[in-house]
């Protein structure tokens, strides 16, 4: 008998017939005589129906308070999961994620998990009850304040749900049916993987791939828990994530997938004076901010006049407050220019097999020569090369890497929209 | 400076905007110098909608998992009307009735507060924080199970908070602007009363009148809580309910006001053998199938068969439950006809004043009889004359009897429709 944590989306649960194919779902799981424990997000809309709500009420609703209104909609989900459950006769209980809990840091909208005592949890499965546990809200044990967890919020409580109880497998549905070599509605024959590596499922994750939510993928493996990306619309296994790249025999390594992501601004500060610290005030400026930048460039000072260039990439929704604190401290720091660019787009390549196999740098560079786009920044890990070019060519790019790396499978892949929290 | 309780209804809630005018009363208040804590109901219609979607997913929804969907809908307007205050530049705290520290029995939908420890309302107020605390819900300690009171629980919660917070006043806003001699709709001079003893309040709540839950009025008097039930549309002082009886000096005491009920119906079991026991097996199987009885006549037996008949009222909902349940134990027990009748209504007088002025019941039962009005059952207390009669000649009696009493303003009644939760 395994013990299985299942995690269900917005999309999953966003009418009471969803909801009902859920819990038809879950109960074959128990039936097949599994343990279930059940992690939903919020119904549909519910979440944007609530900002929508609070910004009615308040310019600026407080952090805390934004807590209390959005774990609203994962209660409601909850329960009703419950409900559903029982009503084909199985036992279920619902949890809060203060009942089930899950401790969190006090800082509100963006609190991380430091522990989690499912004691309660445990107890229902001992009396053999499927468990559902709100997602993407804690505790914080000081305060007794409620937090949420921040973006993917529900994705992480179900991973540290499965690691604190030992689970043997964390399943993550939305309307994805796995984890795919790009993304199918820019790549035809974009091939699903049965299995991937959890350092390649981060490389993906981090440069714009929106199946898995970066944060829960490395909690998954800091604590060894496989993941498996499912449709909660269909039956088919999906992709499983799980082990390391030592894992895999090197003879088999290869490279695992192409990603895009057109989220990021480039921005350019020109003519930093060329002096030790000149460089790490830009960053701090940033860092201060709490703006994340990506990649990052600085070109050699150019001997005229001993000045150099940095140019960075950061979220595009930052992009306009990030020019905003440069061009309010650019005076004082004699920087000579700014530019900003929102027309950027990164497409990245990722595999373990980049490890042993030489040459993929150029293979990747002439796939996109031969394609006619033109790269503007490169950036590399140990196991993965992405390039910033224009948002216009970042399809042409993606299908000519996909091509040249014969990552593709001879079918089409099945495209769905849209994704849960 | 004084601590103030105010309870918003749903009505009072139902938008961003009522959410934001219902903010500016409250700072107002606290502006006054005073301290105060918030009870909130959900926002207009979302306890229906929730119902709804419960009934979607379940035929059946299980009681527990119905509160932890039900009190989402608190969660969400607390959280906004705090949000609210605080974008009007006062300090504002939300709090569940968990954290607010109501602790209840474990029945669920239903729950009874057996005691409130508002700790950490108290610190907020200290720091001198308006405290917005969720109505309706609390929380079972041994189990953490999270409960609601039932219907108009939030009333009782604010009743509750306000005794163990030891306030000065308990207010009860909904769009009904204070306790009238008779309902506006059908007495068109009705008279807003200034003031009302809680023997009398609960008297009217007993027997009909929607504006407070009779529950809150009797927490209310236990733990001498005056309640002020005011209109959150005006600036209307509204109505004081307050003291004792024994508090109006005889010479002041009055008949105070009118109410009537159409949600009753009437039962007749009829040729019941005339033996010790047997009426109370009809009041038994009843009780055990948690059948209210209000009104009951026993006729005397008649001689020749030594047989009697007895009538009760009982809530028209449970009416066909009531017959079913007569019905299948008739032939065991002997009974010879089941009357049953939901076209009745009851009309009622109470005022301490019947106490000191003798004739008050031939009064009501002349000014009746000059209506027109033929009189099925009459139940009394020491302070109140019930009388069950046709539904169709409601308005009739109310009207007869508010004229024969004198209870009439000079202006007519400023008419609102609909109460909050």
């Amino acid at each position: 008998m395994a013990l299985i944590v299942q995690k269900y989306g917005g999309s999953s649960l966003e009418s009471a017939e969803r909801i009902r194919n859920v819990a038809e779902r879950i109960v074959a799981t128990k039936k097949q005589g599994n343990d279930v424990v059940v992690v939903c997000s919020a119904m549909g809309d519910t979440t944007d129906e609530l900002l929508d709500l609070a910004a009615q009420v308040s310019p600026v609703p407080p952090a805390r308070e934004m807590d209390m209104l959005l774990t609203a909609g994962e209660r409601i989900s909850n329960a009703l999961v419950a409900m559903a459950i029982e009503s084909l006769g199985a036992e279920a209980q619902s949890f809060t994620g203060s009942q089930a809990g899950v401790l969190t840091t006090e800082r509100h909208g963006n609190a991380r998990i430091v522990d989690v005592t499912p004691g309660r949890v445990k107890e229902a499965l001992d009396e053999n009850k499927i468990c559902i546990v709100a997602g993407f809200q804690g505790v914080n044990k000081e305060t007794s304040a409620i937090t949420t967890l921040g973006r993917g919020g529900s994705d992480t409580t179900a991973v540290a749900l499965a690691a604190a109880l030992n689970a043997d497998v964390c399943e993550i549905y939305s309307d994805v049916d796995g984890v795919y070599t790009a993304d199918p509605r820019i790549v035809r024959n974009a091939r699903k993987l049965d299995t991937i590596s959890f350092e390649e499922m981060l490389e993906l994750a981090a440069v714009g791939s929106k199946i898995l939510v970066l944060r829960s993928v490395e909690y998954a493996r800091a604590f060894g828990v496989p993941l498996r990306v499912r449709s909660s619309y269909s039956n088919d296994p999906g992709t499983l994530v799980t082990g390391s790249m030592e894992d895999i025999p090197m003879e088999e390594a290869v490279l695992t997938g192409v990603a895009t992501d057109n989220s990021e601004a480039k921005v350019t500060v020109q003519g930093i004076p060329d002096l030790p610290g000149e460089a790490a005030s830009v960053f701090r400026l940033l860092a201060d901010a709490e703006i994340n930048i990506d990649m990052v460039l600085q070109n050699i000072s150019s001997l005229e006049d001993n000045r150099t260039d940095i140019t960075f990439t950061c979220p595009r929704a930052d992009g306009p407050r990030a020019m905003e604190l440069l061009r309010a401290a650019q005076e004082e720091k004699g920087w000579l220019n700014l530019r900003y660019d929102d027309q950027v787009g990164k497409v990245s390549l990722v595999g373990a097999g980049m490890k042993s196999h030489p040459g993929v740098t150029a293979d990747f560079a002439e796939a996109l020569r031969d394609g006619g786009v033109n790269i503007e920044l490169i950036s590399t890990s140990e196991i993965r090369i992405s390039v910033l070019i224009r948002e216009h060519d970042l399809a042409t790019a993606a299908r000519a890497i996909h091509e040249r790396f014969q990552l593709g499978g001879e079918d089409e892949a099945v495209v769905y929209a849209g994704t849960g929290r």
